[in-house]
């Protein structure tokens, strides 16, 4: 999907809205764990009940690949499942924190967005920035895909290395101004935590036109206002991820339909972000 | 495998040989390919021919997972070769590179270690420290498992934020101190590439003991006994990897044998190194 694609989507669904599937068989409706592949039912369900309010979906592949073999199949079915369904009516996020040497990370680019290959095909892939611009430069060689360099993060340990300042600039704004080089804004992004909003007028400062894709609104403890105050930019530059609160709004049989509550609060309020 | 038991081995075989299995379909005898299921046909090649050489296997993710759910299926059979057919008698690294915030960190941790979750059991994985203390610990609570954090990777693009440096101490030097305090020498190692060995000595300062893990002799064009020379500790304390010089030695239906040759000269240089 290209940026252009991406913004009219946006405008559409009046929407920046991006639903993390971090499908946890543990917080799952009882009356699916029955089934053949209850993740797969489960996504299937929440997609449904949430595409028209939703502009981007992202699996966490973390919590696929913790089944092994199973969990790649429920991956690939759900992307799949998007791509079929809806074609050019969501953005994918392969949520991946890939990154490694040069051949390596080639690799690591076709398993995310060469359907012939992996059978998997997504918009987008977040890297980890650690191993520098020949670990992250392979998968930008794929017209109309993206990757979402991790920058600033919304966990603790963010302060470890990220905060790690040399003449008072910060690794993380290091690199957002190195890696910006390595592509444009038409197929890299960044990944900024929402529970520090107040530091994205110093990110925008760095990549005034990137989309920035904001985790830990919610369950983390950011705020959607603070984060639209900081963040949004006149073609919107904000995929702004929920997770929990919106895939686990109920553990009944009413799963999807409360899901569905909690994307369209959010969709509301950013509607009027959007103004 | 506990701390004890890698020294153990390493005596026993008197070897540091890690052989990276970053097998590789287009680079494949031409024979196996018709098989069912041809990388791990090579594989099991690979290890049956080299396991009295070898003291550590290190499947490289990547390699796996572009061809998706396949790929995985040929992971799980390779690493429960291993744990099936020699138990005891090789370490076992999932090269994959992984962090993320806890949560998810932990499902990845569930993915390399659990088999009863997964169906792989690896004795290590590596991960990346870009995100901090709580990406990487929990990888640390299964009993006699390890991980392999990235300090100084053998790439080029090391030097875009490796050696971004705070008052002289650069990154990798602080992920080192840092790090080395969320875990201990039983379980915890650290990648340095093999073509900056004379940092080694800078590093062994900071981990005087800790196991390293040294990708980058051979192909990458790293010397073995500038690595020894800097790096060899009172236990070895030493993995070095090689992958290409020695699984790509020939790709005749003598493979197998071409690879025993080669790991073979390695052995013997570390056996001489070994004293």
């Amino acid at each position: 999907m290209t940026r252009q694609e991406l913004i009219a989507l946006i405008r559409k669904k009046r929407s920046f809205l991006c639903i993390g599937l971090d499908t946890d068989l543990s917080k799952m409706p009882q009356h699916l764990k029955t089934l053949e592949d209850p993740i797969f039912a489960f996504n299937k369900a929440i997609i449904d009940a949430t595409i028209d309010l939703a502009v981007a979906y992202k699996p966490n592949l973390a919590f696929y690949e913790c089944y092994g073999v199973r969990g790649w199949q429920s991956l690939t079915r759900t992307i799949n499942y998007i791509n079929e369904t809806y074609p050019g009516q969501a953005f994918s996020i392969a949520d991946a924190k890939r990154g490694d040497i040069g051949n390596t990370s080639q690799q690591y680019a076709r398993a995310m967005f060469d359907k012939a290959s992996s059978g998997l095909e997504f918009d987008a892939v977040t890297v980890a920035p650690y191993m520098g611009e020949d670990s992250v430069k392979p998968f930008l060689s794929y017209p109309s895909k993206w990757i979402v360099v991790l920058a600033l993060t919304s966990n603790k340990g963010a302060e470890d290395f990220q905060f790690y300042a040399c003449n008072g600039t910060r690794l993380f704004e290091q690199v957002l101004s190195k890696s910006k080089q390595w592509g444009s804004q038409e197929n890299m992004m960044y990944v900024v935590g929402a529970t520090k909003a107040e530091m994205l007028s110093d990110i925008r400062k760095i990549v005034p036109d990137h989309f920035l894709l904001v985790p830990g609104v919610g369950a983390q403890g950011g705020s959607l206002q603070e984060v639209a105050k900081y963040g949004l930019t006149k073609d919107c530059g904000l995929l702004v991820n929920s997770s929990r609160n919106i895939i686990y709004a109920s553990t009944g049989t009413d799963f999807a339909e409360k899901a569905r509550e909690e994307a369209g609060k959010m969709q509301k309020e950013m509607e009027s972000l959007l103004g």
